[in-house]
């Protein structure tokens, strides 16, 4: 019996990442489960609270652009074909869930560490991904 | 490649506890695993914060008891050997965490609901399941 037919591998971009990937892939193969590969951008106007007013748009496209390429860096490396490889920009928790939705997944997996690993599941508020998923979670302790 | 090589299921005796037995066993039969089976008891002085001096040490091995004869049954149904069913008392928390370390386990699986769900999990205060563990944590969401 396969237990998970779809994970979604949600990594930020240091270090930790080829951990998470590691068993996110091993896991993968014992089940023969598809893998989506994830990394949410956060909108730069999140982090920038000043009230001068200017044009965010080319220092996001150039993050995003940055986050394609490194998460295609890793999907080479662990074999997750191009068509399974998510930039999106959004909110990490809600972008999440909304992938997880739409793709019919039954296992999230996220690393322990820095801002979207715990931290994420367990959100500031309730509503972190723990508490808004339909379906499983894994959270794969860094060390 | 073998992620996992022993896994701890720590249930509740409620409606849940299938939920999580189904995945928990399938997981461990694609992964080759070992699997323990856990529950705990928590100390009935705990729940009774009265002032009047009782003696509830027959009580609580009434719990004891029925808890064990549960989790055999639940052992049976699922396969799992004897000496792999652990009945513990204390608080849920330290308890899975402590078993955790002595039998070297590597991933903890939970359900998401009650008092050993996600709750357990996160923690009344930062002391919950997730935070403390050497290793993996897998949340089971009950539907």
């Amino acid at each position: 019996m396969s237990t998970y037919k779809k994970m979604l591998v949600a990594i930020d971009l240091t270090e930790e990442a080829p951990q998470v990937l590691n068993k996110a892939t091993a896991m993968c193969s014992a089940q023969g489960a598809e893998l989506l590969l994830v990394h949410i951008v956060e909108p730069v106007g999140y982090a920038y609270g000043g009230d001068i007013p200017m044009d965010l748009s080319e220092l996001q496209d150039q993050l995003d652009k940055a986050a394609k390429e490194q998460l295609g860096k890793y999907g080479e490396e662990y074999g997750i074909p191009q068509v399974n490889q998510i930039v999106s920009v959004g909110r990490p928790e809600s972008e999440i869930h909304r992938l997880a939705n739409d793709h019919e997944v039954d296992l999230i997996i996220v690393g322990s560490h820095g801002r979207k690993g715990f931290q994420l599941l367990l959100g500031s508020t309730a509503n972190g991904v723990l508490h808004g998923t339909e379906c499983d979670v894994l959270a794969i302790r860094i060390r």
